[in-house]
């Protein structure tokens, strides 16, 4: 396993170009570390900047910090990086986060210049995560470099989902999104260009890391192919890996390769062999987050036979459409046991199928019977209620419905709900989901993810069985 | 064409089955006809309550009431609905909304119940929106009998798009859905188990009605296939169709039945059929508001040809895989003169391809630079910037870039924008959808709608050439 502790939990860091200039990188990625609530020591270095900068003294150089530094952040014009990690090897930095951009991305030029300053690391025994990047988050430490404004972006709480992403951007589309779904992160990595520390680095770090439980990863093209099936292999039994691969296309390989300077492979031979390696392929951000969000907040499903149930069955008959179309999920046939069960806790205007249908006159007390008939049927894997909260007699007992949801969700079997609305809705989901339960917001995404999951567990059965 | 003003601006309105009790149906009818603002005569029909309710006074029946009725708003149980039609027909009611369930959808006996209903009608002239439907919304009349209550489903503005649909919670997801992207809507119309009024009722309407320019749909089961084709084809190039299908498959179409008592029909025939009527037909809610929106937002694309500037790549190089993959689409190649354009207003660290790489250094005056520059470009039909809101530089000139936004798209060209993101990106884009700009959260569903915009216009342009 790869050491990249000092990245995540660094007893000092240097910002080397820092700046009093809001807007500009140097100052906002020291405006985030003190916001965050670091706790180590944090060094400004300006040639141009007095300072102190939000409080701190600032040095010239890193060779006049008077203590030890683990890590360096450097926010300077790409040119300067091969001097700059030459002091940084002279002072012993373990490790260093190239922001700046400026390398391989623009062409020949830019490429031989991260070619030296990678070889100047190197002799110096420096590792290097970007250039062109976001640089990391570490809950646990406190401790986040981004150049995005807290305004402008949330940071997610601590949690056990682990982030590598070559994009920034997507990198910031899934702290949102894991923000605003109360998924937690462990560590996250933006590495850009991934002069050094690359999927390799980082798929080995998150087996070993005790706080990453799920792994999601971006990526446009991978430093070792080989490799890396070989280790998602050993990895994706133990904990998942979830992919969101850019550039399967000759179109958006070209995009790519102007991008971060990846060239991207075979989209065909690419995905059989993600697949043969356990790892969960995905197309977009939406797909990702709801993956994961299942994976983080409930247990393996044992197979793929949903439930619904709902106060609203419209987008219950697409879901049944897409659970068609899908290749591993199926309706659940329910019990006579099961039927007498609804049947003696609703009223008989009810429709007691697979959706069962507790009309737009349902409250919360009749989803809890619903609920709880589905929960005990052996013949159900996954219980999938559609909430309509806009519906009077349910938006009069939501205090009722989230008691109620608390205890069904207990089971052991796999819970994920779906609504779909405004402001009340959101914060009906935003209820549910700080209590562990996923919600997705359409019939279309939520059968996608949940096929992800069950195609998962699968793999993971036949993998330990064998 | 189908006289139905009497349901969208009726000049008196009673509610039988009214209710002093907030939760019930035939309270909250009456609670959303209030708040509304609906300004023609309101007659609560009770025998249980006196009232007044909500300051309105209660007649015993339709019958005590002096003046004239064109609508009225049923609420009680079935079984009384052949009682109370004859009563209506008495009054010389001219459309009655049957909001409760208990009909067709229960089976044999709910069947016969409806056939009666309807039987009553027929013979007094009288037309029954539902039953088991949640009834029209009249924005110009402020008119809406939803029991959905307005602190848990906001209402759109008027504007431009007519919506009918089978499922009330599909008109629910849309009603919340268009409020929440600076949609308006014309009128709307949840028709349940279309005893009476359907879509072809409906899509007769919308072809005359003058504030309807664009119409959106959710089906299980038609009427009259192939009367629906014959309208569909000469009303969808004067205005587009954009249709939900829900039972595309044996075991959808089976969960529709137990709802709405539709039966749906074959899959594959019927899109092959709604494709050559001109309906551009979708899979889920998200696809039906992205392509209305950018439809309701802009103007039709002169072709498929896509330009992408960005302050972060990453979504564009998914975006271009995703258009590889589609049929009608392709990244525009831009002309020298454009190259020539933005590389004398941008910094030589920009990457000039397409997409057009402005870095994550972008302030806006850089997007200003590139829109501009691709508007130029007469290869290019549809302009799709993808904004980083999160980054400090735009957002530290976010003023400057909501200017800069309004001017660019006083252009000709068709203009769709992608961004992601939490509480801040949600101010910025409903900024830029007030200002009739459309933004779609991720690439894949930005590529899904713009191909089906593209599709629709070359349809027109097809039958306009024939």
């Amino acid at each position: 396993m790869a050491d990249l502790d000092f990245f995540f939990k660094p007893r000092s860091i240097a910002i080397i170009g820092a700046s009093e200039t809001p807007g500009r990188i140097g100052y906002q990625v020291l405006s985030s570390i003190k916001e965050g609530g670091y706790e180590g020591d944090v060094f400004p270095i300006s040639i141009k900047n007095k300072g102190p900068i939000l409080g701190f003294e600032v040095y010239k150089s890193i060779l006049d910090v008077p203590s030890p530094i683990d890590l360096a952040i450097f926010a300077l014009s790409a040119q300067h990086a091969p001097e700059i990690l030459k002091q940084c090897g002279k002072k012993n930095v373990k490790g260093v986060i190239i922001i700046s951009g400026g390398f391989k991305e623009l062409g020949a030029e830019g490429r031989k210049l991260e070619g030296q300053m990678v070889e100047v690391a190197q002799k110096h025994n420096i590792r290097i995560i970007g250039p062109n990047c976001m640089g990391v988050l570490s809950p646990k430490a406190k401790l986040d470099t981004f150049f995005q404004p807290r305004y402008a972006m949330t940071r997610p709480k601590a949690g056990i989902v682990g982030v590598a992403t070559q994009s920034g951007t997507f990198g910031i589309s899934m702290l949102e999104c894991f923000s605003h779904n109360e998924v937690g992160m462990s560590k996250f990595v933006s590495y850009g260009n991934m002069s050094d520390v690359d999927e390799l680095d980082m798929l080995e770090f998150f087996e070993e890391d005790p706080e990453t439980k799920i792994i999601a990863i971006y990526v446009e093209g991978l430093t070792d192919g080989r490799r890396f099936m070989e280790l998602a292999r050993r990895v994706s039994v133990k904990k998942p890996i979830v992919m969101l691969k850019g550039g399967r296309t000759a179109t958006g390989s070209k995009a790519a390769a102007s991008h971060t300077g990846s060239l991207a492979g075979n989209d065909t031979v690419f995905s059989a062999a993600m697949k043969q390696s356990g790892v969960v392929l995905v197309d977009d951000i939406d797909e990702l987050l709801d993956t994961v969000k299942i994976l983080a907040k409930q247990p393996l499903p044992l197979g793929g036979a949903v439930a619904m149930v709902t106060n609203g069955v419209g987008p219950c008959v697409v879901a049944a459409d897409e659970i068609a179309d899908s290749k591993n999920l199926s309706l659940a046939e329910l019990s006579e046991e099961t039927f007498s069960h609804l049947q003696s806790c609703l009223p008989p205007f009810c429709i007691f199928s697979n959706p069962v249908d507790i009309t737009g006159s349902a409250k919360a007390s009749w989803f809890g019977c619903g609920l709880e008939a589905l929960n005990g049927d052996n013949s159900v894997d996954i219980i999938m209620p559609f909430f309509v909260f806009q519906d009077a007699p349910l938006a009069e007992t939501i205090d009722e419905f989230h008691e109620i949801m608390k205890k069904v969700n207990e089971s052991q079997k796999t819970m994920l709900c779906v609504a779909f609305g405004g402001e009340y809705t959101r914060k009906q989901v935003n209820k549910l989901q700080e209590n562990g339960i996923p919600v997705i917001p359409t019939s279309k995404r939520a059968v996608l993810a949940l096929s992800n999951v069950v195609w998962y567990a699968e793999y993971v059965r036949n993998r330990k069985s064998q």
